[in-house]
């Protein structure tokens, strides 16, 4: 049998104005430990903007999310314009701020945010196929604009659940490494570092994430 | 009693021009999983250069090794410079060019290459002390340049390897996972991407380097 193969897509480097790197890369750990395989993609766009990650403040800089992706990928990564739902068993969307400022525009329009269409497209046909579509961290709020339904997670804070109910997702709250399983739309997603977490029970959420999506994709 | 600490020095982020993204986080994990504390350093020094991940082309942009660093470390990283021995059980450096482009100039000069100060001091102020270092990938050349001795691993690169004897090391080849324990100059060292490795490959050495390096450090 081939390993399964699951597409993951990234929206930058660095938790503040790109994919949370510490997410990211334990996604891949996950699916390499439990013997699946993964192709990441990003769309080819620039960046929201870039900040200094040790001051917080605004580079006078401009980035593109799909050559920042590839410092993750070790430049294995493909534009998202080309990503096919046949080729892949399923989908991942790592967090980090890239996917409420780059993937989305939810960091600075909540509920009424934007999604990137290429990330609509790769979310809806996987969807739509019946393949099961993770979310860590923030990206939960793609799946609930994109999908308008769903159960997902934000850990423990109220004002993302609040704005998930409001694009009309069930908000169900976790503690570190949990997951929230919704097998009517297929989608499983985990809280990292919407809490306060330690890089362990980081990879415990994305080792119990991938679990659950394998099992999903059958 | 209180959890170990270790220093670790991060050089950018990035496989092709600063620390590697996984090395680095896989690090961290394996910190974090063995009940230990970790806190980054990294100099705060111009990168060599900014390469393109997804081309491999040179970027006409200028980066700063400490800010780029403290992407991978969420912005919990401090100057190198303020590195004090005597706060740390143990100091380890993951690979990736910036450890042979930033942290040193071995990519460029080989077994003539000059190391960093502020990395030279915290692994001979570590290495005087006692108290073990560990290094993965490419970053063992740093401590045979610096310690001019130790029994160290580069994997099965043949290159490499001659570069570390010339430099006054012993090599000793690894595959995937493996580590060698120096305990005379306590040193541990891993191969990851030195060899063609999956995530998971990455992560165990990562880990056995940790529990080694917990180990020597008593």
């Amino acid at each position: 049998m081939n390993p399964k193969k699951i597409a993951v897509i990234l929206s930058g480097c660095g938790n503040r104005d790109g994919a949370e790197i510490h997410e990211s890369t334990l996604t891949l750990l996950a699916i390499h430990k439990q013997g699946a395989d993964y192709q990441c993609f990003a769309p080819d766009i620039p960046q929201h903007h870039v900040l200094n990650h040790l001051t917080g403040e605004e580079m006078n800089e401009q980035r593109n999310v799909l050559v920042e992706a590839a410092r993750i990928a070790r430049g294995n990564i493909k534009d998202l314009r080309r990503f096919d739902p046949a080729d892949y068993d399923a989908l991942i969307l790592p967090g980090g701020a890239g996917a409420a400022k780059n993937l989305s525009s939810y960091a600075f329009d909540g509920p009424d945010c934007t999604v990137n269409q290429d990330v609509e497209r790769a979310v809806r046909s996987m969807h739509a196929a019946g393949k099961p579509i993770g979310a860590l961290c923030i990206a939960p709020v793609i799946l609930a604009k994109v999908l308008g339904r769903g159960e997902l997670t934000a850990g423990q804070d109220g004002a993302t659940a609040a704005n998930l109910e409001a694009m009309g997702a069930k908000h169900t709250p976790t503690d570190h490494g949990e997951i929230v399983v919704d097998r009517r739309d297929n989608i499983v997603s985990t809280p990292c570092y919407m809490l306060e977490a330690r890089v362990d029970q980081v990879a415990e959420g994305a080792e119990n994430l991938v679990r659950a999506v394998l099992e999903l994709a059958g």
